[in-house]
C-alpha cells in the first residue's frame, strides 16, 4: 500500500502510544534533541511525523534552534512541509530564518506558498529574500493581491483545458498535473484567450466516451471571484453553496487560479478568532507568541479603557456631595456598571458574530436596533425589579431602591441601544465593527448608568437621607 | 451548457440587478408573494434561486405561510433544499412543518439529513414524525447517534469496492453512485466484512490500468474517527491534515460512512460562534429567532450577574466608613472593577480560544498559567503607574494614588491568574471552558480589586485625610 493522503512514509497516528505515552509532547522532545547537540536523531525524529505536524515543531523553536534544524532539510522537504499549513503557520515557520535559508525554500515551494510567506515578511526581509531567489517570477505577481484577499488564497498551480478539447485530452491534462487536479477534482474550462467558461469534475470526464468534446458534459461556472475580492466574502459563499473550490477570475473572465476549500476552513476559523479578538481587545495575539509582542497587543487597549474608565469617574466625581450624604450609593455603582457592561456585550456579540456570518443585511438594521431595545425594556424591567427589592430591603431604604431600579432600567435600555447601534454604525462607516466596538458600548453604559443613578439620587436627596 | 454545480437551471448570481436592485430582499419578496395570495408566482420566484437560498426564504416565514409554501412544494423539492443546508438550518427550516409534510420529505431526503431533522426535534414531535415515514429503516441507526458526533456528521452514501477489485469495475461503483463519488473524490476500500482498508482516488482510478487491483494504487486510511469522536475532533484532524473527507468506523474497523470537509466548515463556523455566544452569557442565540426566546436566553446570565455583583457591593459595604471620610475612593471604585475585568477577559478570551482551536494541550496548562501571571504583574506595573499619577494629580492626594495604584497591581495579577487558571480548571473538570468563565473571572477581579483598594486605604486612613 502507498503511504496515506499527503503524509510521508511512517506516520504519527494521534493515538499513537508514542506520542501518549512515552513522549509527552512531540515537539518539546523535538526541540530537546536539538538542545542535546543530537541533529541527526532529531531530523530521524522529525521525519516521522505529519507535515503539519513537522511544521507545528519547527515553528516552535527559537531562532538559532530553527535556523540549525532547517540547515539538517532539504529545501523540497521543509517546501513540502510549508505545503502544509494555513499562510499564518507558515509565516510563523519561516519567522527568524536566514535569507538565505528562506530564499532556498521558496524556491522550492509552489508560488502561491512563497506569496504567502513573503507578504508576511516585513517590508526590508522580503526584499533581502526576494533578491536572492531564483524563481521569483511565477511569485511577483501574486504579491500584488493583498493579504486575506482571494488573490492571496488562490492556488495557480490548477488544470485549464480548452473548452474545445476531447475528455481524452483533458485526462491527459489532469495526468500531468497530478496532485493539483487531484485536490480540485476538477478542470476549469477556458476559451482560446484564457477566459473562463466552466468547469468538469473529473469523475465526469473518466465515465465520458474519450472523444466527447469537454463542453458537453462542462458545468457553467457561474460562482467566481474577483482577486481583490474579501476572503470572508469567498467563505461565504463556498459555504452557502457548498462548493469544493471557487475559481479566481480578472473582471474580464481571465482566469487566474483557484481556491480550494480546505484552505477556507482555515479562514472560517482565522475570521472566527480575529472577531473575538478584536472585541477583546487582543487583535493578533497567539497564546504561543513572544511576551513582548503580547504586552504591545494588550498595553493600547488596557490605556484606552482607562481613559474612558476615567470619563466615568469624572461623572461620580460630579455627584461626590451626594454621596457624601447618601454613602450606600458607592456601594451600588459596580451594580450598575457591571450589568450595563453585560447588556451590552451581549448585544455587540450578538451583532457582530451575525454580521460576520452574513446573517445581517444592511436593511435589517433597524428593526435589529429595535429588538435590541425591546430586549432591553424587558430585562431592564425584570432586573431593576430585582435590585429594586434587594438594595431597598438591605439598605433599608425603599427611595434607594427606587432609584437603582430605575438607573438599571436606563442602562439597560442604552445597552441594547448601543450594543446594536454601535456595531452597525461602524459597518456604515466602512470599519470592522468588532475592533474598537466594546470599549465605545462599555462607555455610553457606564457614563449614561452613573449620570441616572447619582442624578436621580440628587433629585431625590430628601427622601434618600 | 450544464447547470453549475449543484444548483437548479436559472441561478440568482450575488449580483445579479434582481438582487440587488429590483428586489431588495428575495426573503421578503416570497415572503410578500405568499401574503398576497400568490401561490404559485411564489413558488416561481422561488424555484429561481438557489437551493441554500431557497431555503433561508422559506425557514424565514411564519408557521402558517410555511406550511403552505411548502404544500406547493413536491416533498423531493424541499428535500433537494433540505441537503443544501447546515444541520441547524435544515432544523430551522422544518421547526412548525407539519407532521404529515414533515415526513414524506424526510422520505425523500437521505438518511443522514432526516436524522439531522429529527435529531433537532423534541421527543414528542421526533416520534410523531417517525410514525409516518415510510421509509425510517435506513434513519433509526444514525439517530443513536448524539449531535455533534462523528456519527451525526457523516454521510452514509459513500461509495465502497472490495480491496481485490479492480479498477474498471471500482469505476463502475463510481458510475453508480454518481453524486456521492463526486463530492467525496474518491472511493473507500474494505475487505470482506466491510472493514475500513483505505482509499483511493477517482483520478487514480480514472489513470490506472483498467485490470490493476485497487490495493496496488491505495492510501491507506490512516486518519479515520470513531462514531462518537466530537465534531471538534473532527474539524481539528481534517484542518490540520488537510483532509476532503474522514471516513467514520467503529472501533472494530466497519466502516460506517464518510464526513465531507464541505460539513466541517459549518462546523467550524458553528463552534466558534457558540465559544463566542457562551462567553457573552447568549447561548444558542440567533439575530433571527423570536423575541421571547432571547429574553430566556439572556436572562439567567444577567441575574447570575447580579448575584455576583452583590456579592462585590458586600465587600464595598463593608468599608462604607471609610468611603465616608474620603468619598474620592468612589469615584475609583469602577475604575478598579473596570480595568480587572477587561484584564481577566483578554486572557480569558485567549485561553478558551487557543483551547477550541486545540493550541493548548494539557500539559502546557501551567507554562500557560505563568505567562499570564507575568503579562498580569507588567500590565499592573504600567497601567498602576499611570492610574497612580493622574488620580493623585486630580485629587491632589499623593496616597490615594499609591492606593489606587497597588490596587491596579493586585487586580491585574488577579486577572491574569483567574483568567488562565478558571478556563484550565473547568476543562481539567471536564467541562465547557467557556460558558460560565467570564462571570466566575470578573466576580474574582471585583472582590479581590476591592478589598485591595478599600483594604489599603483603610490601613492609611490617617494618611488620605
Amino acid at each position: 500500500m502507498n503511504p496515506p493522503q499527503d503524509s510521508t512514509d511512517t506516520v504519527f497516528e494521534p493515538d499513537d502510544p508514542r506520542v501518549d505515552g512515552d513522549i509527552q509532547d512531540p515537539a518539546e522532545h523535538f526541540r530537546d534533541l536539538i538542545n542535546e547537540d543530537q541533529p541527526q536523531l532529531a531530523v530521524a525524529f522529525l521525519s516521522q511525523m505529519y507535515p503539519a505536524d513537522q511544521g507545528l515543531c519547527l515553528a516552535d523553536l527559537g531562532r538559532s534552534q530553527k535556523n540549525e534544524a532547517l540547515s539538517l532539510l532539504s529545501p523540497e522537504h521543509t517546501a513540502h512541509i510549508l505545503d502544509h499549513l494555513s499562510p499564518t503557520e507558515a509565516a510563523q515557520l519561516s519567522y527568524g530564518v536566514d535569507a538565505g535559508t528562506l530564499s532556498a525554500i521558496l524556491d522550492a515551494s509552489s508560488p502561491d506558498v512563497a506569496a504567502d510567506v513573503l507578504r508576511y515578511l516585513s517590508r526590508q526581509q522580503s526584499e533581502q529574500v526576494q533578491a536572492t531567489m531564483s524563481r521569483l517570477e511565477p511569485v511577483l505577481p501574486l504579491l500584488q493581491y493583498p493579504a486575506s484577499s482571494a488573490g492571496s488564497l488562490m492556488t495557480t498551480e490548477c488544470p485549464q483545458v480548452n473548452i474545445n478539447a476531447s475528455a481524452a485530452s483533458a485526462l491527459d491534462i489532469v495526468r500531468l498535473r497530478g496532485d493539483a487536479a487531484e485536490r480540485i477534482g476538477a478542470v476549469l474550462l477556458v476559451d482560446a484567450h484564457h477566459h473562463l467558461e466552466g468547469s468538469v469534475s473529473i469523475v465526469r470526464l473518466a465515465l465520458a466516451r474519450p472523444d466527447t468534446i469537454v463542453s458537453q458534459i462542462a458545468d457553467a461556472a457561474v460562482h467566481s471571484v474577483a482577486p481583490l475580492t474579501d476572503q470572508e466574502e469567498c467563505a461565504r459563499l463556498m459555504e452557502r453553496y457548498s462548493l469544493h473550490y471557487i475559481p479566481v477570475a480578472e473582471p474580464d473572465g481571465r482566469l487566474l487560479g483557484v481556491i480550494l476549500v480546505e484552505d477556507l476552513v482555515d479562514v472560517a476559523v482565522e475570521e472566527a478568532t480575529e472577531d473575538m479578538y478584536n472585541m477583546a481587545g487582543i487583535p493578533g495575539e497567539r497564546v504561543t507568541g513572544p511576551l513582548g509582542a503580547s504586552i504591545l497587543h494588550r498595553l493600547p487597549w488596557l490605556y484606552i479603557n482607562l481613559g474612558t474608565a476615567f470619563v466615568a469617574a469624572l461623572v461620580i466625581s460630579a455627584f461626590e456631595s451626594t454621596i457624601t450624604r447618601v454613602v450606600a450609593l458607592a456601594v451600588f455603582l459596580p451594580v450598575v456598571a457591571g450589568q450595563g457592561g453585560i447588556g451590552g456585550t451581549q448585544t455587540l456579540t450578538l451583532v457582530v458574530r451575525s454580521m460576520a456570518l452574513g446573517e445581517l443585511p444592511g436593511r435589517r438594521g433597524m428593526r435589529l436596533l429595535a429588538r435590541e431595545v425591546i430586549l432591553g425594556l424587558v430585562h431592564g424591567l425584570l432586573l431593576g425589579l430585582a435590585v429594586a427589592l434587594v438594595a431597598g430591603l438591605w439598605k433599608s431604604n425603599p427611595f434607594l431602591g427606587l432609584v437603582l431600579g430605575l438607573a438599571m432600567l436606563a442602562n439597560m435600555l442604552v445597552a441594547g441601544l448601543a450594543g446594536a447601534g454601535v456595531p452597525l454604525l461602524l459597518r456604515r462607516l466602512r470599519l470592522d465593527p468588532a475592533v474598537a466596538s466594546a470599549v465605545i458600548v462599555t462607555t455610553f453604559t457606564d457614563v449614561c448608568g452613573f449620570a441616572v443613578f447619582l442624578g436621580l439620587a440628587t433629585a431625590m436627596l430628601t427622601a434618600l437621607t
